[in-house]
């Protein structure tokens, strides 16, 4: 199996519900720094896993379309709390729809796998991974 | 696949039987910065892998019944090599006992696997992963 | 020179005002990854800088305070720009104040200089360092 | 499962063809830090996955005959890309062949796959993982 | 004293003259992971040490003229061994000629001194600083 | 100013006396990733600040004689805790006698300063910096 990994990063706001988060109730933030790794059985005719220019533009309108907000004001995500999980998880499912698409080449569309994981500190991350043809999970 | 993942670390001395440990036969030691990656197919109610405050104070718990001590002279160890990838399996093993305890939240019985890695420099690190409900190996 | 650096963190919601600051401007927030160096020209009678563990008590009581807040509604940061530059000078005040009062030993009055860096990202940071004699400046 | 994982670099000039590559058609260069990961279900007489002695100095020679090179210049590769996945791939190959042959030691016969990753910078890598066991792929 | 960091990086080939540099006479090439940090006694009237905004720009646009280049090739260094440091030393003082320019914004101008780290892989990293100042140097 | 630093690690077993390092006062042991950097005004001939070559292989001398070792048993430190502060000097007083015998080449006679950082976890570190030209502290 190959892969190849982008980082990029978002800056957001938001809280969480449920005496389980405690201080985490109250409206804080976080940077989040991403990882999304594209994996494949084998290379295109290029000899790479994904056009990695392509890979990253796409990641960082991802990014784009989050970053800079306070998350508790999205209707995307009426009433969800966006923990780590799920924030990894709703980035997965946004790549997959731009390869779906061809907005990382023709040649992506054999991707198999990805993985998605959010670094929130230097001592905690979270992450989702799936097979592409899986159906949507959380 | 959902995954969160602390990081903590702590400090020994212990010394290595056998030719292969060349120098690493003397009384030495080592600081592990050690990860400990929580694994569910689905996340909980909260919308989370693991309570990751529990899940913190749990490995601080396992971890601190190791710092600075001499595995040598530790009776749970009795003559077994304390290596890296040894270390790893019995943290994964004490931080399974826990989480079958209880310890981590009743939601914490539905994680599926766990990965232990310990970093023992900038370019080396040993692992132990398995399913929980596996039987224990080495 | 002698230094010791400890490292925290802490996360929190704030938004900037001014034009320079683009989309920053909206509500977000950040992980700051906190090193507090402490310097000194000679070791106290044990050989340290400063008791490293009333240090990590000290930063982490001096987080504790911004952590999980928005940063807009603190009384103490009235309409000033929580900028990571100005996060850093004012984590070296609270940290110069504890210091003074004794918090890390009476030895600790003997160190010379600080150093508070603010990881906002794997791409950016900022500092501020000064003499503890200095008087405040920003 | 168990792994060790050693790490290393090299540093190499190369030029790509395809117009995908962009401005990396021109001749240029990297350095690749290395993580060679060794896996295997049950750990040795001594208690570890390999000699880590041992696969260091395996993986310094393979790196040695790629490092301070032109790798267009080199005729293993006539014509490939080398693109970050294939030098992965390429470096998993010569590990196996070091394994095979004993150079690891004995006990490394039972290691049961590799992974290989290529840190190229801050914010991209790429990986070749198989089993051992496996048939070349690319 | 403020700080302000940016990070990002550049690939390149080059060789060396000089017995000294042994193998990496040899064409061979590097990634480099370059961190600029901008200094100041006091903020801005927003309260940071520089538009970060602008100075990662002016940084990526320093390196773009870099990027992807065989450094033997380069007018601009007609002979001299591009080592790490030399490198530090150009962007220095390409950064510095931008600063002066204002193309950092007027507010740039009372920044007082920038120290320039490239990383060329884990183990090994060169700097240069300077005030702004002081006369160019090597 | 140019900077040099080159990274290495050794791993030893230690313990404190004085209640002020509470368990530590066990034995115990640590990895301490090293990094020296070396800084001079201007270049040698060849454009680079020391022979990273020789600089990386003193290093690893100087390291070696405390790598896999006791140090209470080490007549060289009698009695002395070796806290991470006190180590840090040693490196640099044995890293400048290096440098005065010639090991690093004649050129080295022009450094000017040594930093010796010594990482003993991911949330830690202590530092000696000082000219060459100084007499020796502590």
């Amino acid at each position: 199996m190959f892969s190849v990994c982008v980082r990029d990063h978002f800056m957001i706001a938001h809280s969480f519900q449920g005496e389980t988060f405690g201080p985490a109730q109250r409206l804080h933030g976080a940077t989040y720094v991403v990882d999304v790794e594209f994996r494949r059985t084998a290379l295109d005719a290029d000899g790479v896993v994904v056009d990695i220019g392509r890979a990253g533009d796409a990641l960082r309108a991802v990014l784009a379309a989050l970053n800079y907000r306070n998350l508790d004001d999205e209707p995307a995500f009426g009433g969800q709390n966006t923990t780590t999980e799920f924030l990894a998880f709703t980035i997965f499912e946004r790549m997959r729809e731009r390869i779906a698409r061809g907005e990382l080449g023709p040649g992506a569309r054999a991707l198999e796998s990805l993985r998605v994981t959010l670094h929130e500190s230097h001592v905690a991350w979270a992450a989702y991974e799936a097979a592409l043809a899986e159906p949507p999970r959380p």
